[in-house]
């Protein structure tokens, strides 16, 4: 096969091309290769006489924006039968390599597409262009240019499974070094996999991956998880913008702890000092007092909890809205579970190929939610528990255990892995929780579960000045402390009721994953501040 | 006039009601009435036998979420002709109110939109229901039910210039303080005004607005700035999101500073102490190694900076993008510059509403750019200050009065408020940034300026760790402290580069404003952390 002259074969390109349009390119073409390999940098040794392959393999230069290069590209994943014979320039990772005599299989990787490559000794390619193949590090970035093969048998270990590419030329564009800390095939392994064979197979421990997270965030299921987390995001926005909500801002350095100064991290701030805002909940309110009507935020939101768990993080992203009311804080609490209710109908239609990519290295059982979703008042929940022997008094908070049992009472019942409780005592909220009118043991406050783990807690919040200095008394809070917080409300505010959602909880919980740190790109924890 | 039963009342909804609806919601009214009466608080002196208007008129209770009220409440802004001689109600601020005799005047104002109503001694209003209303505090909230009567002679100082309400009912909902320390009314007036009649008109200072935020967020101006610094965000993510970008979120809390150690903040962090992150460049550029190719972030940035200027905060919120190139890092700047004319033909298209209300209060000139934008090289931009009599040396970074100036000198001979210039000096570029391959007295880096002030600064980065290696040392830079840094690109990496983009400056100058504190929610300055 002769480069580039074949009758039959085509740059892949948006449209048919005329000869003159070939002849033009293929000039231009030459021209690129010929400053490609002015910067190539092959040993000396590897550039023989006899090489037929000189200026078709090497190592491209630092890319330092020498050149406008009008060069197409093409996506792994778009490499089809539909492209049988055309040439192809790919570029993309070298997934894996193995030399076996005259020729060298490669796979090219891109995110979670793959696809097979052949480099192998003909008319075009030589011994030295096999070997140089041969050593290309895995995890390097290369180019090539190729030609669409359909494969007689399915190639299993690609996601490209029905063409593969025979290699005419091999750049390496960006090397990786040769002693890779971890393999991207051993951090893709199915869990299964890793539990029935623990003896043949490597696995690739939480902290090896974290410590290496450039390295293992290129795993597919990692690229799957932080798309359908962006997904998240934007649907969450997108419905609540449709609702008639506004985004706002709020600052993470803030004056004074709002919670009483426990669990809040210390900031120098020039010749003082401050904190950071475990929570935009005052700036929300303070945009509902002024007038802004229904906002939501979403931003980092820091708690200096020494809890080492699987689902706790010390900076974590907030989900938070809040919204004025007319009469009844259910006007919010439904708003909320709407749009929860649009969110999983969004990641089940939009994010198929993401959870599927997910199921294929974790075993997921696929998320069930409820229209509307399901609405259970506290003291059901308590009676639940209650009859599955729990002890548990009316106005005792849950344990982390009484909500995962919660959770798999009510899955069993109801059949799904969302629901919302309602009403929760008024002796385990905060200050600032509006009172039940009928009965004060319970509050306008309500919690969210997914897969019996909590990822929202809101209320109504109390907007009267008198009654919050009351409520901040019983409390015995320093009213000192709060004063700009109850003074917000001294200028007419409307009622209102909202609540905060932990972004990779959601993910985490959605897609059935063990650990928080799977959803959080560069966690930290009390133990992790790095990378 | 009687309420609820004159055959040419309606309420207004949807739809055009049957008798049988009409009837049952004239019973569901009276209901809720009845309600409403039992937990008024009208002062025992007031209500008086010969007072025709009892259960007309009051303070309600403290909405707790007592019950679910179908009421349906109509905005100040659909309030127009077509809705001549219909009840509604109506839940809004008491902006202004003056008693006159047996009337009186008062304005309700929602959001950006004012109406005025008269609540007038008549067959079902009595005095004391007028003395009541003439004794609402301003910026309470208040409920009025009232018919809708269309004016003879324009209301000048309503944003509903045809329409006045005839007060029927006037509940209190959430009432405000008596002393208000800064009205709406002289927050709200404009600038042009302040400066002509500074003897007769209230000026609002900033930190009295800024001290008492909740109450300045209020005026039109302030709920138009904040709609627009959203809109500006929904269209940076929507336009990026089009062209295939990733949205990723970075910590806030790092390990290390990133640059050197200057202007950041420390963080104690349990045991040991951290710092908050001064942008999320290393988190990008990882992402981008990480084979996520195209990334955007929003979120907060820090900079302890003791910059007391109209243009710097301690805390500000970033929109970064960073993207993989195939061979010249203008295929990113072409895609930021496209990206920020995607914005502003938005902001034209969507915005003029909120543009306009802005320009109320402030003479906004409006926002001028090309397309696409322009883009000059830096030589090209020190040969125009030159020419206009500044001494600036080939490799001299710019001043902020330069800065200014080049933009005047821009606007007269492009008739352009938006900017690119390309190439700066290599050596007033921080360490990772991509020298010219051409003549490396320059980089491959750029500003991005809107009516002459800096809103963005982006470069190729050094993808390259052996390269970086040498420019950090030529920089004087402890390797190890960048050592995470530097490792990042050891498995691989493609070329790429990016920006970060400050949010409340592309607000403030594209509005054309004087100062950033205008629209920051919440600002932070080194002498600011509340509210």
């Amino acid at each position: 096969m002769v480069v580039g002259s074949s009758v039959n074969l085509e740059e892949v390109g948006d449209q048919v091309k005329s000869k003159k349009q070939q002849k033009k390119e293929a000039k231009e073409a030459l021209k690129a290769e010929k400053k490609s390999r002015k910067s190539q940098e092959v040993p000396a040794n590897e550039v023989q006489p006899e090489d037929i392959s000189v200026g078709k393999y090497g190592t491209l230069g630092l890319i330092q924006s020498t050149e406008k290069l009008d060069r197409k590209f093409t996506d792994v994943k778009e490499l089809d039968v539909e492209l049988k014979d055309h040439l192809v320039w790919v570029r993309g990772r070298l997934h894996t390599s193995r030399a076996k005599g005259k020729q060298c299989f490669i796979v090219i990787r891109q995110q979670q597409y793959t696809i097979q490559g052949i480099v192998a000794v003909n008319d075009v390619v030589s011994k030295q262009m096999v070997k140089f193949a041969s050593n290309v590090t895995k995890e390097s970035i290369i180019d090539v240019y190729a030609s669409v093969q359909v494969v007689k048998v399915e190639i299993e270990s690609c996601s490209q499974k029905n063409v593969e590419l025979n290699v005419n030329q091999l750049w390496v564009v960006s090397p990786a070094k040769s002693q890779l800390p971890l393999l991207i095939e051993d951090a893709s392994r199915p869990v299964k996999d890793e539990e029935e064979q623990d003896g043949l197979n490597i696995r690739v421990n939480q902290d090896t991956r974290l410590d290496n997270r450039v390295l293992d965030l290129r795993t597919p299921a990692n690229q799957a998880i932080f798309r359908l987390e962006a997904g998240v995001c934007k649907l969450f926005r997108d419905i609540l913008l449709s609702k008639g909500f506004v985004e706002i801002h709020t600052p993470k350095i803030i004056s004074a702890a709002s919670e009483g100064g426990a669990n809040v991290f210390t900031v120098s701030y020039f010749k003082g000092s401050a904190y950071l805002a475990q929570s935009p909940q005052l700036y929300k309110q303070m945009a509902i007092a002024a007038d802004f009507d229904k906002v939501f935020t979403v931003g980092a939101v820091f708690r200096a909890e020494d809890s080492n768990t699987h689902r706790h993080l010390t900076e974590f992203v907030g989900l938070d809205l809040e919204m004025a009311f007319k009469y009844h804080y259910h006007e919010v609490l439904n708003t909320i579970g709407d749009t929860f209710t649009e969110i999983f109908k969004g990641l089940r239609d939009q994010f198929n190929d993401e959870i599927e990519t997910v199921g294929q290295q974790f075993s997921v059982e696929p998320f069930k939610f409820l229209q509307p979703p399901l609405i259970l008042e506290y003291p059901t929940a308590v009676t639940m528990l209650r009859q599955a022997g729990v002890n548990i008094g009316d106005e005792d908070d849950l344990s982390t255990p009484d909500e995962k049992l919660l959770g798999r009472l009510i899955k069993a019942k109801y059949d799904t892995d969302f629901y919302i409780l309602d009403k929760f005592p008024l002796a385990v909220r905060p200050f600032y929780t509006m009172p039940d009118p009928k009965d004060n043991k319970y509050s306008n406050s309500y919690d969210i579960f997914m897969r019996g783990e909590e990822i929202m807690s809101g209320a109504q919040r109390i907007h009267d000045p008198q009654f919050l200095t009351e409520r901040a008394t019983h409390h015995d809070i320093d009213l000192e402390k709060i004063k700009a917080y109850i003074d917000a409300f001294r200028f007419g505010c409307p009622p209102h009721a909202g609540g905060g959602i932990g972004l990779e909880r959601v993910v985490m919980l959605y897609l059935g994953l063990d650990n928080i740190r799977k959803t959080s790109m560069f966690p930290r924890d009390p133990k992790r501040l790095t990378p």
